[in-house]
């Protein structure tokens, strides 16, 4: 039986402020509380349904000193942010920030990125090419609020998410700004090192920003479309550099 | 003021049976509905505020006999099937069903594709692209489903979209099948002509249809992440052999 300070404070971790406060994060279902215990995060507890907890109880008791609960569907209905959670809940501790290392890998930097699925999704992209690190400015949407840590599909346990300002982190490796009017992307080889910039869902990049980057790569519109998804964008050019 | 049956009507095409039935749908959204009027999309009606209409009025009138009807947001909202309605909504005729053609072009194949989110994403690459028709399996999630709509941010105004049986229609042009253990898709060259294959969120395409094909591409996986969303690999796999 939970305490309704315990569950106060679980309910807090879904403002960005508290969490920040608390240094601490909830990830949300089945899959990925097993990919975070699975990575060796910090879990700090897990609070989850006897049913869940009689396949998953060994490895949540890998995570040292977590705290494991077994919960009720609606205790952890009432914990969720979701609408249907779907077995179990983790507190995770947030990472302690580090200084980006731009030399000899390749990076992703994200500008002013809003929708926290697209975040998740770019995330999810990273951890499949084999990015250590997305850097997002300091306007983007929180990486640990629960649907983007949803959308990373347990990425987020993989790849390192830090906030930083982009400008002065530029100019120290190769940079390629995604943007509408730059040169075709199918005219870039592979790279093993470097950074590749997406901006704003409907703005883009800034044109500060822009101006910082070495290349400036478009993805050729064909066709009627405006624009394309971020996360797609992401993955297209990935798919290019990287591949 | 609608009568109580426009309403329920309205209301009843959120069910693909009744959008059947009909021979419509419903585009919800200010953007949308821009485009599918300019886009001379068969609009046979749209249901605006005051606000939108005095700007788009124009627009809503070229759509030869459109019934235009000035609603409060709290009808709008009751139309509706997303929680914020955005000024405007449009009852649509749903394209009579065309036979593929498959020679010549590119098409886009999606077998089991069951989100609608990531059916409308693939639709919006494929406009981006220049893709003109995007072939369903009958088991898709339908393509005319309001989330479905929305996420196509307009292409459905400029994609066929269309569902067929897709065994049969394999062996006439080159076909890509993506899955996880093909040859890498960095190592194929642009094409002008042939199917892109796309399977299901988990499963990802039958052994079935695999087996049908010319090609077997994967998107090497360079990092962690188990799978890639649909959408951002359909993205990827265009962005290297129609780019």
């Amino acid at each position: 039986m939970l305490s309704k300070a315990q569950i106060k404070y679980i309910q807090s971790l879904q403002l960005k402020k508290n969490r920040q406060k608390f240094g601490h994060f909830v990830a949300e279902g089945d899959k990925i509380v097993q990919e975070l215990l699975q990575a060796k995060q910090p879990v700090l507890a897990v609070y989850a349904t006897r049913n869940w907890l009689s396949e998953h109880r060994a490895l949540a008791e890998q995570a040292t000193g977590a705290d494991i609960n077994e919960v009720d569907e609606a205790t952890l209905k009432q914990l969720s942010s979701l609408s249907t959670p779907n077995g179990a809940l983790a507190i995770v501790k947030i990472p302690v920030a580090e200084t980006p290392v731009l030399e000899g890998r390749i990076s992703l930097m994200l500008e002013t990125v809003q929708d926290p699925g697209n975040l998740g999704t770019i995330i999810r992209i990273a951890d499949w090419f084999g990015i250590p690190q997305v850097i997002c400015s300091p306007d983007c949407v929180d990486a640990y609020n629960a649907k983007t840590v949803q959308s990373t599909m347990g990425s987020i346990s993989r790849v390192k998410v830090m906030t930083a300002e982009l400008a002065p982190l530029l100019g120290k490796v190769p940079s390629y700004a995604a943007t509408l009017h730059g040169d075709n992307i199918a005219g870039f080889g592979k790279i093993s090192e470097g950074v590749i910039l997406i901006g704003n869902e409907s703005r883009g990049l800034s044109d500060e920003i822009i101006a910082l980057c070495s290349h400036k790569i478009t993805i050729p519109r064909l066709g009627g479309a405006e624009s394309l998804n971020a996360g797609v964008a992401t993955g297209i050019i990935c798919g290019r550099l990287l591949i």
